[in-house]
């Protein structure tokens, strides 16, 4: 089940240039370069003669060319030329998708491109905002990408699961706040006087008790921000303090697997690159201890033959707020994507 | 096709202890551990909450804790602690199996809890017993289970599979007898003044002919034993000859994978080692000619699009009788475990 | 869909001896062997008892001994021997496959046995043909059969494809002749005062340009000759040209993998060594970069969900009329395998 009106993140924007990559997404194959002016374009990566793969063919000037019997098409998917005849069929085209690039990252479209529309991108401009840093990476996960905004949206996990990184019992400890505003959800903890988790100690070397923030916020279809701040207790103090923002976009590849975009953006010694290989290779392993989680419980799920399995408790209101979200637009996606039935009389 | 309301060997005693260990039975994820009084327990291996694996999460005192959201579950299956809050669901609650660890092995019974019946352990006495000593270990096999059984009830195979340990071509010249006792089938070979099989000269230094007996008992769902003897023949002297239980129990992993569980325990020579190190070698390698068969036999039989292909010998008698008590058994099994319609009327 | 009333390669010549070699045909295991007087046996491979691999046990003789419990089945498939009884059941017996040795091939008839017709044979006689001489080899393909006919049938890939060996820009240049006639097609194209692809120069040193010839002739199942032929153009002389068949047969593992069978068998510098090695390597290289495409194309037709996937052009021509007498005769093989109805009144 999968939202087809919504951008996804295809790739980061520096994987894309004058050749041709392969990437699938909600189940389709997909092939992306950039033309000679820089812009990139998107197309099915089936070609609509007998269905090669464009992406092993060649990009000539701002087209591809199917390495198989050498038809071309270029980048809106018309069919530009066909070797040994003049008469170019009309359904000699391939899908064409609208793409976006920003933020870093390659947003494409995966619905109806007529109503494609900008403002449905995620509100992830700290990772490309003057003041701050990203750093972040792509990580492939054999989990459905719901499994992942779960994850994301109940950060009591963090406890249990990444105890040497950013968990410890406060959180847990810690009642949850949400709230639902359209088609966003927000959840929030704001934990004061507790012990700094190890990963905030070696960033930012807090030696007393401080006051955290976590506050999560759901974007469809799998966009997930966590602004993180913590202070000395009772300091509001960023200069004695610390913030970053972990965004998070969950591409699903298919039902079983997905795509991980991550970043963690600060604003705070931005110059410190040791620092910053330091808070990549930590959060890194953060997400890894994640995978193993999710690839297990993957497996579970789909091997579990009884009814109706899971039992929710208070924690999960957030990712359930954020899943009902998610079905409602994928549910309408579907229905408009029907053929319209003939009405009779 | 499963017998539920049965004991399946889960692991050697030995390989239980104060971690979590996960196997799979009849499907059936399990996670198996010691209590601190030295107790096997084991539960389902899917956390009630949202289906992560409880082996991967930690084993604290007698409970497990989820390692995804910290939920704590005690060796009765009972939730014990949900973190950030008090109340608990009465369905937050994982199966629990009940199990029986004899004769060195831990036995689960995979079916309704208050059926569990110790009386119908196979009788497997010898591999834990004053005066024998047992060797043995544990195969993963990609082959349904009763393939596995149909070969330990036929021993003609040990002809032409093991004519390097235990078999030559006595076997199958020699008539089987065989009888059905409940749910039980007992097949018996006695082989006069016949040439001993190499394993057995290694082991025993027989220089002449031999009487050698080969009395196979199958209980179910999946156990058979051998009682396998040799004497120099016309001398029923054990003291000149050799005796010893091949003791084997198939346990499906699903319905086309097992575990194998084996031993030898023999009544002789109990002090050498050396013998004892032999006879694993040994038999593990006559087995591993079994699985490489076994498991190309599975293969030709899911790709068989034939709709009747099974041509039974007379020497098939024994594996047809056993065939039926599963089904028989399996059958009754699945009829208890449907709701019951409410009569109407 | 397969023709199973026709003729598949199972192997070459050389490739079977006095041993047992498995193979798959149309979904159908096979188990292959010479007789003592060198006739080529092709039986079944699953034992008719408990579908034990035959190709797992021995040879004896002319029979083939099961190598789990001993019953052998002669050439013609009937059982001969069940070890411990007399009475051989009526129905133990295995498949046999009609065979013919012929062109340095092994072909099985996969259909009805009382319809083998050598006639059905494809004409390759030039793989064995005094004044010929043939190198080739077998490659496994993960693709669909027609998917491979389909690419010999429509050689203007060979410019997209093949660049660096047989291919450039006068074959798609060249307009394609074709015609059907009954089972078979014909495609040709011939290429006048044409600059010779980079393998011809190899081969023969052509300096300047050459008239090209590619007469293409499909013969049902799966069956593609190619008769190519260069000369300095304007002169019609083989003396200072070349010309060579490339001979093709697909054989269908099952519906998703192929074994694809070819030669290239050429009437000059017979005695050169050096130059039917070089023309073996470089014509294997050519068709691993038609595996490359033809694999990717298989993946992406099984992962598409759009109801009329295929644009044709006009090149197409020659592989559409051979996949319809494919589907003409496939159907009519399946009708023909349907159990005949009573006819009620
Ligand atoms: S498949 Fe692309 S041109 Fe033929
Ligand atoms: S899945 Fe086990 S506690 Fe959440
Ligand atoms: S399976 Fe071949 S003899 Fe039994």
């Amino acid at each position: 089940m999968f939202i087809k009106n919504a951008w996804y993140v295809a790739a980061w924007g520096n994987e894309i240039g004058r050749h041709l990559t392969q990437r699938w997404i909600t189940g389709e194959p997909l092939v992306m370069f950039r033309t000679e002016a820089g812009e990139v374009a998107v197309l099915e990566d089936r070609c609509a003669h007998r269905r090669a793969s464009l992406s092993k063919g060649n990009l000539v000037g701002d087209a591809v060319q199917c390495g198989y019997h050498g038809i071309t098409f270029d980048c809106s998917g018309k069919c530009t030329h066909i070797p040994g005849q003049d008469k170019i069929p009309p359904a000699m085209q391939v899908r064409r998708y609208p793409v976006i690039e920003k933020w870093k990252w390659i947003w494409v479209w995966m619905g109806d491109p007529d109503k494609a529309d900008e403002s449905l991108l995620p509100e992830f401009q700290y990772n490309d905002m003057p003041g701050w840093l990203a750093t972040g990476g792509c990580l492939k996960v054999d989990a459905n990408y719901q499994l992942l905004t779960d994850n994301l949206l109940d950060l009591t996990h963090e406890t249990y699961v990444h105890g040497k990184t950013i968990g410890n019992s406060a959180i847990v400890e810690t009642p949850m706040e949400y709230r639902v505003e359209g088609n966003e959800v927000h959840v929030q903890r704001i934990m004061r006087n507790t012990p700094p988790p190890p990963l905030f100690k070696k960033v930012r070397g807090f030696t007393g008790n401080i006051d955290r923030w976590q506050v999560i916020r759901f974007q469809m279809p799998a966009n997930v921000s966590i602004d993180a701040r913590g202070y000395p207790a009772g300091i509001d103090d960023l200069e004695q303090g610390m913030r970053w923002f972990s965004i998070n976009s969950i591409t699903p590849i298919d039902e079983r697997s997905s795509l991980y975009f991550w970043t963690i953006t600060r604003c705070f010694a931005l110059d410190d690159d040791n620092l910053t290989q330091m808070i990549n290779d930590q959060i890194l392993k953060t997400f890894l201890e994640d995978v193993e989680v999710l690839e297990a419980q993957q497996q579970l799920i789909e091997t579990d033959t009884r009814a109706n399995p899971d039992i929710s408790i208070r924690a999960d209101s957030g990712a359930i707020s954020a899943r009902r979200i998610v079905q409602r637009l994928a549910e309408a996606d579907a229905v408009q994507a029907q053929p319209v039935e003939a009405s009779v009389n």
